[in-house]
């Protein structure tokens, strides 16, 4: 069986996100399973860079899956785009060195997070969340600072987990255009709501409800109820999965 | 009474075009008059540049009401997007002279049509038309040059009228970037699908379905059965309107 190596993108609207769970259903991980297995004849499992969740996006998602088939990669590609519906596309197929795993092998992620704080362009409008207020781009880019290196995130996600919630933020950038916030974030890996979470964070920091030191404070009691509001999945996007 | 110019951008997949007309529901023209005229507390009426009929999209389109209100210009469009549904956005508002008319005195309105070679991108997806088969641009562009100049576009429209169907073609532009066909017309006017029934015309001349030499027997005969198909309105944007 060869490995193969997808780079796809999806508008996450509709979907109770990437990954199959339990009695979760319509997640692009079956929709891919199904396709895949009805392409090899033979059962498929393919693994994402990390999930993302229910209405979340993706310019760029990264996965990996072992199959036997005789079609080159771009016959699989061609195959997928056809068989998927029109909210997923494939933009590039290659095989894979045996070894590859899309998760596993991820050294940092980019994630963007846009805040329209005037009534969006009614074309990007579902892509974004509209805030009420217009936060201070300047407080957030400061605060954002204190966010940077290794730290242990727990208290920036939901959910319990066993395993280790430290990782690391390489950089964050905030910009604003045309009455739109974005904060893109590049980080090892992310927790569990750890990105809108971080972004709703910097959001209530920027209008005022919260102090920049509340995240020393969060740092340290590792509580999530310290932090600020998850935000809304329909303003995040997946941007790039680097390798 | 004062004037006043708005810009104004919409999602069109959901409206039937912009003009009010007999028993036609759910019109951005009615859109707007009910949410002015609840505004100014008398009855107003809105002159768009022209309508753009059923599913077709606008980045600016242009139109102006006269009315009395104390709000100022800026106040007026704040309270347009306030009550005004996401897919329609006032982008501009001002004061106009007395006597400007966003239809008579339009001199000239780009349209933009664009065409997906291939699956397209999950956030465009709604605004472009997906064909089947890929055109030969070059092919395209050297039949666009006929279109050009003053003509009586008779054939390239449906509907009758007893006005005048003569109309100018300042310039077209095809352009082609990541699988997606950008046919973008500025003219004088456009009759009732004009631009819809040009591309399409374009569209089967460059897939080798009709000759060229087609737009001279529609210019001579002005007969539509002899032009292409009319492609579908989600495709369609009016990107500007010159005064």
């Amino acid at each position: 069986m060869k490995n193969y190596k997808i780079v796809v993108s999806y508008d996450g609207s509709k979907y109770n996100g990437w990954q199959k769970q339990g009695n979760t259903n319509n997640t692009m991980q079956e929709r891919f399973e199904n396709v895949l297995s009805r392409m090899c004849a033979h059962p498929v499992e393919i693994h994402a860079s990390g999930r993302t969740d229910a209405g979340v996006h993706a310019i760029a998602q990264t996965a990996n899956f072992k199959c036997d088939t005789k079609l080159s990669p771009c016959e699989i590609k061609a195959y997928l785009n056809k068989y998927l519906p029109e909210d997923i596309l494939v933009k590039s197929c290659e095989t894979a060195d045996d070894r590859f795993h899309a998760r596993l092998n991820a050294v940092s992620k980019t994630y963007e997070y846009l805040i329209a704080v005037d009534k969006p362009d009614v074309f990007v409008r579902k892509y974004v969340w509209v805030s009420e207020n217009k936060p201070d781009v300047e407080i957030m880019r400061h605060a954002a600072k204190k966010l940077l290196g290794t730290h242990d995130f727990k208290g920036f996600s939901t959910g319990k987990t066993k395993k280790s919630t430290v990782r690391t933020i390489n950089w964050i950038d905030i910009s604003e255009n045309d009455g739109i916030i974005a904060i893109k974030i590049n980080g090892s890996g992310f927790l569990y709501n750890m990105v809108r979470i971080i972004s709703g964070t910097l959001y209530d920091i920027g209008v005022g409800k919260l102090e920049e030191t509340v995240i020393d404070k969060i740092f340290e009691t590792k509580i999530r109820e310290n932090a600020g509001q998850t935000l809304p999945p329909q303003g995040l996007k997946l941007v790039e999965v680097f390798y």
